[in-house]
């Protein structure tokens, strides 16, 4: 049995780092007091997490209205994740949209998503857990 | 620009037989009205997400809670993703303990993690996206 010690909260700035470096993620949002989650491709820009979407849940939902994000990885030394909790907004600026249309942001479900909307950070918490991840038997 | 149609959702089939095969995903769930979600190792047995959790937010949340989980994957030919959505119990029936105990399940973050937690589906979505997942040029 490995120790709690072992966990490793990453620093902000560590958390930020991978926010930059990765391009794939999750939101979850509430829709009637109850949870959901949907995969996204995403960029993180001007300290938001950035990502496109339709006309379905996630765009009504996210409409100011508070959202978490998550990403995660795994190495050869261990796996790391980052939670980003705040407010979801749409992108509605002329000169922010100009911005982030030029971002390389391809929605993950190919379609109608033209909708930029963005995660405000309010919350940035991430760990590092040493070992493998895989269960062992 | 590809079009909407390329998205492809699984069958519940399918969703299973990629719920039995990943080990590794990420739970939503609702505090004071906002989302949530953190990583988590699991097995689907018995027809449930099964995970383990301490005495952290996640446990606290998910007794009888409404919750959401997500996996997802990439091959060379594209990209999946699953979400279970439904109700979130602890296990304490001794019978169903002494069974969950026996599963290859370590907790994805080490340490004090003895509740054994379950999500019933009430609703298994997935879909299937083909090409790269990564954002092009």
């Amino acid at each position: 049995m490995t120790s709690a010690a072992q966990i490793r909260p990453l620093s902000v700035d560590e958390c930020m780092d991978r926010l930059e470096l990765s391009a794939y993620g999750r939101v979850a949002f509430v829709v009637d007091g109850e949870p959901d989650i949907l995969p996204v491709n995403y960029r993180f820009h001007g300290g938001a997490v950035v990502f496109r979407t339709g006309r379905g849940r996630l765009l009504d939902l996210v409409h100011h209205a508070a959202a978490a994000f998550e990403i995660d990885g795994v190495t050869e030394e261990g796996a790391w994740s980052v939670v980003v909790r705040g407010k979801a907004e749409e992108a509605a600026d002329p000169a922010d949209l100009e911005a982030l249309r030029r971002l390389p942001l391809e929605p993950w479900a190919q379609g109608e998503r033209d909708h930029y909307m963005r995660i405000l950070p309010r919350v940035i918490t991430g760990r590092w857990v040493p070992g493998p991840l895989t269960p062992r038997e």
